[in-house]
C-alpha cells in the first residue's frame, strides 16, 4: 500500500500547554478574573492536552479549572483519573461519576472557591459558539454555590487565543488536509457513475483512514441533474447519473485537528450554467486567496469573493458566510461574512468557502483551507482543479 | 471481499416519528406542558427524523418546537433547509445564521410564545445527562423573553421515551453490534506482538467501515504487562508485547445507532491472576445475563454482577457503573448502579460491563450489548469468548 504522507508526532511539548495557559491568565489579569472553568472538550484539551474519545458518552461532566497563576486543574470523574498521567497536569480531583444528585457541582464549586479569593470574578465559557457541557440545572446549582462570586463570559478571550495556531498545530492541520485531498484525488480515479454517493463516501473513507487520517466526522455528499440544493446532508443511496454533479465535502481529523473542504465533480455532458458556476467558485476562491493577509478583515476576503459570485450572476448565499476558521473543530470562530470586522493574523487558519444558488434549487459551493502568514496566505493543500472534473466512466 | 451481513434498512416509517411524538405528547397533557424545545442532536433527530452531520460544526444553534399537539416545528438556521424536504417536518422555520446578535433567539422565543398560550409551561432538557446546546447568554435571553412562561425539565420523560427502543430501533442496533463483533473476530485471526496500538485501532476501524458501520465515533485501546489501568484513553503507539494483556473498547455507528462493547486478548503467557480476571468478568456477565429481565431494577442487575466480582477479590471499580443504556448516544439512562431502581422493560437496550481492580494498577472490563425481552434478556451479537484469548503470532 502506497502512504505518501509522514505524519507529524502526536501531542504537544509541555511548553506548549504554558504558552496557552499563560496567555489566557495574562488576559484574566487583565480583565480582573480569579479562575476559569471549562467543560467542553476542545477547551479542556487545549489547555490541558487532555484526549480521549470518551467525550462521546455524554453521561458524566468533566471541568478544568484554570487559576490565575499556576497548572490547571482537572475536576473529573474517577473513570478518567488514569488519563492525566501523560498531560502536565498535576492536580487531578475526582468524584464517584454518574452521581446525578452531585455530579461533580460541589466537587468544582469548592475547587473554584479555593481559587477565587481576590476578584470573586470567575470566568466561563458564556457567549456565541459556544454552550456548556453539563445539565443547565447544575450550572444554576454552581451559580447559588457561588453566590459571593461573578461569573463571566470568556469566551472572546478563547476564541482569539485559538485561533493562532501554533506550528505544531498547523502541521498537524496541513498533514490531514494533505491525507484529505489526496482522497479527493483517489475519487477523480475512482468515481463512476451507477456508483451512489454512499459507496462514493465510503471509498473515500477508507482510503483517507488507509493514509493516516484518524476519523472523518464529516463526510457528506448532495448530487443531482446539473446541481444540487444542500451542502450539509447525505450521503444517500442516489445512484450517479450522466448529467450528475456531485458534491463531497469532508472534515477528516488527525490527532484532533481537521481539515474541512470540498471537491465538485460532474458526470459526463453537464450544462454550460454548471461550468460557469464551477468558474465563478474558483475565480471567487482566487480574489479570496489574493486578497487574505494579515491587516485584512473578514469583510475584506468576504466582499472580494462576493463580488466574484455577484457579477457571475449569483441568485444569493444560504450558507450564511463565505468560509469561517478551522482547527480543532471543524468550524471555529471567525466567520467571513459581509461587513465581518475581525482582523487576519498571521497563525489564522481559514476556510475559503464561496457558495451561490446559480439556478433556483442549485448550489455550487467550493471550499479550501488557508494558513495566514506574514505577507499573505498559502495553501494547506493542492489546490482544486481550475476547470469543473467530467467523469467519463 | 466478504460482507457477511445484511444492512436494515435506514430511516424510520412516518408512524414511528408520529408514535414518538404522540408520547411525548401525552406526557406533556399530563404534567400540563404546552411546548417543548429541544437543542441537542439526538433529540432533534429522535423526534423529527432530520439526520445530518453538520452537528459536527458548533457554529449554529438547531431548534425543534413540539407544540401540545399536531407536528414538530422546526427552527433553523437557513443552510438547513433543504434538509427537512425528507423529514415529516412540513414547519420549517429558518434565519441568516451565523448572526451572533441573534442567533435564533428571537425566532424561537416567537414560536415558542406562538404554541404555549394555555399553561404557559414550556419544557426543556434541564436534567441529569444532558446539555443545552446553545450559549448560555441565550438561553438567558430566551428566558427573559419568555418572562410569561415557566421553564420545567422533561429530560426524564425523555430518557424514558428513548429508553424503549422500537423493532426498527433494534434492528439497526443489532447490525451495528454484528459489524463489531466480526471487527474483533478479524483482530482474533490477525493481532501479533509487535503491531502498535493504533495500527489494531486502525486495522479494525478499517474492517468495520467495510462490513458496513458508517462510522466509529469510539475505539479506545489500552494494553499492558498482565493488565491495564484505564479503559478511556488510546490507542497510542506502544508497541504489543508478550505478557501484554489488550483491551480493545469500541462503539461503531449505523444509520445513527450505535454498539459499545469490548474485547481483551492476551499476547502469550500472562499471568493466572489475569486469566483469573477475565473468567470472573466474564462470569459476571453471565450472571447479569440470568437476572437482566423485566421486572428487574438495575440495582438487581448490578448486585448480581458485582457479587461476582467481590468474591473474585475485586480491590474496586472507578467506573462508576456496571452497564448502561444503549442507542442512538454511546451511552444512554439509565446506569446498572448499586441501589440503582429503574425497573427494567422489555424493549430496552443495556449494556452489561463489569470491571474491576484486580490488582493495583491493573484494570479487567468486559462489556456485552443485550435486549430486554418480554422474558428475560438477549445478546445482540456473539458472546465474548469464554476463555482470555492468547495471541501466539
Amino acid at each position: 500500500m502506497k502512504n505518501e504522507f509522514i505524519a507529524p508526532s502526536r501531542g504537544f511539548e509541555r511548553s506548549e500547554f504554558e504558552q496557552r495557559t499563560g496567555k489566557l491568565q495574562q488576559q484574566m489579569a487583565v480583565q480582573g478574573i480569579d479562575a476559569v472553568f471549562f467543560s467542553t472538550e476542545h477547551e479542556f484539551r487545549y489547555f490541558s492536552g487532555f484526549a480521549s474519545q470518551f467525550w462521546q458518552s455524554p453521561t458524566r461532566p468533566w471541568f478544568l479549572v484554570i487559576p490565575a497563576k499556576g497548572q490547571p486543574i482537572a475536576v473529573v470523574p474517577g473513570i478518567g483519573a488514569a488519563g492525566f498521567d501523560d498531560t502536565w497536569i498535576d492536580d487531578v480531583r475526582t468524584w464517584p461519576s454518574p452521581r446525578p444528585e452531585d455530579d461533580g457541582v460541589s466537587l468544582l464549586a469548592d475547587t473554584l472557591a479555593e481559587v477565587s479569593k481576590q476578584t470573586r470574578c470567575i470566568g466561563a465559557m458564556l457567549g456565541p459558539e459556544t454552550h456548556l457541557r453539563m445539565p443547565i440545572a447544575n450550572y444554576q446549582t454552581l451559580q447559588a454555590s457561588l453566590n459571593q462570586h461573578d461569573m463571566v463570559d470568556v469566551s472572546e478571550i478563547v476564541r482569539k487565543l485559538r485561533s493562532i495556531k501554533s506550528v505544531a498545530e498547523v502541521d498537524k492541520i496541513r498533514f490531514v488536509c494533505d491525507v484529505t485531498a489526496a482522497g479527493f484525488d483517489f475519487l477523480l480515479e475512482n468515481l463512476h457513475a451507477g456508483m451512489t454517493e454512499r459507496q462514493a463516501c465510503k471509498a473515500m473513507h477508507l482510503e483517507m483512514l488507509r493514509l493516516g487520517a484518524d476519523a472523518c466526522p464529516y463526510l457528506i455528499s448532495a448530487s443531482g441533474q446539473g446541481g444540487y440544493d444542500n451542502i450539509i446532508m447525505g450521503p444517500t443511496d442516489r445512484r450517479l447519473d450522466q448529467g450528475d454533479l456531485l458534491i463531497i465535502d469532508t472534515g477528516a481529523n488527525f490527532d484532533g485537528y481537521f481539515s474541512d473542504f470540498d471537491r465538485n465533480f460532474a458526470f459526463g455532458d453537464v450544462d454550460r450554467a454548471t461550468h460557469d458556476a464551477y468558474e465563478a467558485v474558483y475565480a471567487s476562491t482566487e480574489a479570496g486567496l489574493d486578497i487574505a493577509a494579515p491587516g485584512r478583515s473578514t469583510g475584506d476576503v468576504w466582499k472580494a469573493m462576493w463580488s466574484v459570485l455577484e457579477a457571475a450572476g449569483s441568485l444569493g448565499n444560504d450558507v450564511g458566510r463565505m468560509g469561517h476558521g478551522l482547527g480543532m473543530q471543524l468550524t471555529e470562530w471567525p466567520s467571513n461574512v459581509q461587513g465581518g470586522d475581525v482582523i487576519l493574523q498571521p497563525g489564522m487558519v481559514l476556510t475559503l468557502e464561496p457558495g451561490m444558488t446559480f439556478a433556483p434549487g442549485k448550489v455550487m459551493v467550493h471550499e479550501e483551507n488557508i494558513l495566514i502568514t506574514e505577507k499573505g496566505c498559502e495553501m494547506l493543500h493542492k489546490r482544486a482543479w481550475e476547470k469543473l472534473p467530467i467523469i467519463t466512466r
